[in-house]
Formats: structure tokens, sequence, C-alpha cells
């Protein structure tokens, strides 16, 4: 058995643990580790779809500016993203909380937010475990989701000329954070408020990915947790494809833009490394881009932003139309140090 | 909303979550929390378990004597355990673990050890998340298993004049975590290997918990987690009755007897208040009492062992013949000080 892994980064580690232990010669298991969410057959036509995420105080989460209300919502928020990138419906909730004795109303207004995102997505909680920790809060999210067999959009499954779409803006939440962790007067952070709520508060794409789903013209999909570098590699490995981003089509907010100048940062950082947009990340064959773009338009109102296309070598290539520049993997990981 | 919820116990967190979060009105919850699992509806005859527990180092485990194949297993076998207290089969896993990153080597043998109680019972890992945590070790199950609705044993459901019984040896493995405890000399500790073993590496009881489930016979079931004193109590309550437990009928193994002697401590601590025992605690009517006996010898070859019985006043009681003493809820509680 090969040791260290913990010097490994955290995709080492899932590799790792899959290769060892994802033992998935079961009848019923249609999909193991390695995509946003486990994929159980539950009958003929349907399937069970299992995600779980902890989040740590300190790694994940700072309590100095994360209102537990707003922190409740987003441990809700970050599974029920992993649903929607499979295209599911959510359907149940696990909640396991581990916290030290002494932060007496934390978990009620916590409790309040994650109840709140939950009724949002029409999502019921059924269990969970509350256990004293010796100094960290972690919180572990599990939903149950559930989804049409036929309808389930993996990571794999993109094919070479396939453009690249996501679902909105992105660099929002990790400049948000940045944001957050500047020590900023409140006075002055004001200003930011949508790049903040995009941190503190993001909103998984559950409507958009069922339409995406049901459409039946998605290639691929998943949420962009660990910003759009790392997943994109994610879903081209999945596929054993590669992909070019055209700089030029990255949707940017003009909070972002301003963001930018203002802390002197380029905002690309934010995008390719920063994760926690969880927009989501989808491909789709030309032939069909026409159709998509209206069917979200008339069914959701909102645009959908073609961003890319999938080409035959491997990696992930940043293009401004004279140069290309390889990107793969260089999002968040939360071993790095 | 109220508040200071953190200064009550284990028992009355997971009531206010219920309260306040349980919203269960949906077609496809048959019990939400409450019970050894969260019961889902599958299809028309059968239904989906859901159990989730965390453990934390220094809290729920000790690194200094706990080595950590023996914990990977524990891990699973905690969870393995809420499984065969419905009657159910255990299917899936979900292994989330948040640990810093100092610990090269610990990894790899709590993962070996967690295959290892998954496999020995047909058990596959789906899906989880490995992150870093700041200080704690911190890990969640989550099993996902399956039962026929018209087989699932709840901890409601018993009545009064049933007989309760336990599946084996009650207080060992509270001796053994004592015994782990007392810093013993590893010569002196050697002696007491079924305390410690009972301990460090429990068996869940799955085969029992299915014949049970599936003879039709038992009223109410749970495993024996926090103690007998708390875990009766929890059927007591869940049913609307209490329970009278017959002191000298409470199976002792012989090391407990010896270890009592040796710590100076009563062994009756051990069983009443100490836990983890994960022994199945059930309830049969009298009439059925010699049948069940029958069934369970004959096809797994053991005893089960009757401690008491069901009445109608509330409380868990123990009783020496001539004295009876209330003792509900004197168990382990994850929130004690």
């Amino acid at each position: 058995m090969e040791r260290d892994i913990l010097k490994r980064s955290e995709r080492n580690i899932i590799e790792y643990i899959n290769n060892v232990l994802g033992f998935t010669a079961d009848r019923d298991v249609v999909k193991g580790i390695g995509d946003d969410c486990a994929v159980l057959r539950k009958d003929s036509s349907s399937c069970i779809l299992l995600t779980t995420d902890t989040l740590v105080a300190g790694v994940h989460f700072d309590l100095a500016w994360h209102p537990p209300l707003l922190l409740g919502r987003k441990a809700g928020a970050v599974n029920l993203s992993d649903i929607a990138a499979m295209g599911g419906e959510p359907r149940f909730a696990l909640l396991n909380v581990a916290f030290p004795g002494s932060a007496p109303t934390w978990l009620d207004d916590f409790l309040a937010g994650f109840h709140e995102i939950l009724q949002e997505h029409d999502t019921h909680l059924v269990g969970g475990d509350t256990v004293k920790s010796s100094s960290d809060i972690s919180i572990t999210v599990t939903i149950i989701g559930e989804a049409a067999e036929d309808n389930i959009c993996y990571r794999s499954g993109t094919v070479t000329g396939d453009l690249v779409f996501v679902s909105g803006s992105l660099g929002d939440a990790a400049a948000g954070l940045d944001l957050c962790r500047s020590g900023m007067p409140g006075d002055d952070i004001e200003q930011w408020q949508q790049l903040r709520n995009a941190h503190l508060d993001p909103q998984p794409q559950v409507q958009l990915g069922r339409l995406l789903a049901e459409s039946g013209q998605v290639h691929a999909m998943m949420d962009i947790s660990d910003g759009l570098a790392t997943d994109l590699a994610h879903i081209c490995a999945a596929s054993g494809v590669g992909a070019e981003i055209y700089k030029d089509s990255l949707p940017v907010s003009q909070q972002l833009n301003s963001a930018a100048s203002t802390l002197g940062k380029p905002f690309l950082d934010w995008i390719l490394k920063g994760g926690e947009d969880y927009q989501l990340l989808f491909t789709v064959s030309p032939d069909h881009e026409q159709d998509l773009r209206e069917l979200v338009f008339k069914k959701n109102g909102r645009e959908i932003f073609c961003i890319g296309k999938i080409i035959d070598a491997p990696g992930v290539f940043l293009s401004d139309g004279l140069h290309r520049e390889e990107v793969s993997y260089q999002g968040y990981d939360h071993f790095a140090e």
C-alpha cells in the first residue's frame, strides 16, 4: 500500500481511495467515487444521487466574517449544487455538526440558515448527528437526490468539438473571499455586496441543472467548486479530451472588474483558481447550442455563456487568440498548504 | 426560537432539531429523525435506511491507544450497527475525513480498517470527502441500507408485558475504555484483551438484526450505543411505556467481573452508563420468547438474554427483586462536560 498519501493533493487522495477502496462491483452502483454525486440504481428507470461535503472552521469558512445563518445556507448550498450538477432533484438531507460547547447561539442561527436553504429546494432533513469537538467546528452535510437514469449528466461524456458553457459570472465568490480577508472597514466593503454574497451565500443552480439534464443536449456537466481551471480539467480527464477557454468570452461581473482594479489583482486568478462559484459548467454540441440557449431563456429567463471548446489534446488551455497557456488543475486544493 | 441549546444534553439537541427542522411532511419519509436510521420509501415494498455518525479525536476516540486500523473498523461498525438495529441490510457507505496534514501513515491504516469492515458486511464505498482540518481529526461515516418495509424494527412498538432482550454481554466496551485510559502497562493490560477489543473493535450485529426483523416477532429494537439505561429509555419513550431490568439477569462476562474487582468499580456502572457495546436491545411478547430463542440458536448458533420486562409506568427501573431504582437516561451523553 502506498504511504505518505497526506503529502499529496486532494485529487490524488480521492484517486487513491477510489483505487484502494472504491470496489464498485455492485449491480446497483451506476457511478461510485469520481463525480459530483454517487449514483445508485433505485428502480428500472430512476436513480438515487448521494453527495456529501465537510466544512471545517478556519479551513473552509471563517467564523470572524461568516454569519452563522449564511453559513447554514452555504453548508446546504454546496451539496445542493452537487445534485444540480448531475441534473437531479434534491430530496433529503443529513446534517452532522461537531462543535465545542462554547457558542450558545451559534448553532441556532446556523440551523435556521440550513433550514431556509433546504426549504427553498423542497429538501427534508431526515437525520444527522450532533457531537462535541475538542476545538474545531466541523460540519458535514449529505444530500440524497433523485434523477431519471437517462437524464443524469456526468463529468464524462463530452467529445471533441463540443462547446463549453457556464451558467453565470465566474470569480465573484473568490473575490468576495479576498475582500472578507482583507480586513477592509465595513463602510468600504459595503460597495462589494455582490462579491461578498457570492462567497457568503452562494446559490445552487438546481432548477437550471434539471432543465439542462432534461433537455438531453448536455454531454457533460459539473459545478464549479474548485475554480474553472481545476473543474474543467476534471471534465476533460473523465472524458479523455482537452479544452480551450477563450479569455475574452469569460463572463465577468462589473463588480469583479472593479474589485480587480481596487485590489490590484488580475481577475483571471479569481476565475481560474478561486473556486466556490457554484455555477454549472457543461458542454453541448455546436448543433444544439441555439436550441439550448432558447430553452434556457424561455424556461429560466436567463442567459448561458459559451467560454470555449473541447479539443483533442489533453489539458485545459487559456487562449487570448494569439497565445495558449496551460492552466489545468490550477484551482483551489483543499490540501494545499 | 429557543436559545442556548448548546447548554442542553445531546438528547435535547436532537429533539430541538427535530422540532424546528424535522419537517418530514414528505410522502417518502417513513421515519425521520428519532430512530437508529431514517427510513425512506424506495418502492411499494422496500425502504432505504440512512444513518450517519461523527467521531472526533479526543472526544469519541483517543489516538494514543486506538490503532488507526481498528479505528477504521469501528467507524464503519458503529454505523453498520444502526442498520442492524432496524433489521436492515447495509449496502453503501460514504466516508468523510477531516485531518490536519501531519499524520502521514495514519489515513492509510484507517482506510484499510474501514475497507475491511465494509467488506465483511458486503458494503460498498461510493463517495465521501477528504478535507484538511485545523487541528482535530474528525470522521463522519454514512451508511445506506435497505429493508423490506414490513420487517423494519423501530424503537416504538413495544407494549406492556413484552420481555426485554439483549444479544450479548454488556459493559465490556466501557470497561475496555477505562482500562485503556488507566495507563496500565502493556503486560498487565494484555489479560483484558476481550474488554479492550470490545472497545477498540466492536462487532455490529448485522446478521442477527436481520434475522430478528425477519422473524416478525420483535416489537421494538435498537442498538446499545449510549448504555442500557439511556438506550432502553429511548425505546420506552418512543413506545410510551416503561421497563424494569432484572439486575441478576444482566449478561456479564467473566472478564468484566474480574476487571470490576481489579479496578474497584461496580460493573453495573459500565453496563448501565458506559455504552458502545453495540449489542442489540429488543422486545418480544412472552408468547414468542421460546420460538425466537430457538430460531436464533438454529440460524445463528447463539443465545439471547432476557434482562427484564416492559411495564406501564414510564421510566427505566433496575430491580434486585427487593428494591427498584430509576436509572433512565443515566448513560453516556456526547455533550456531558
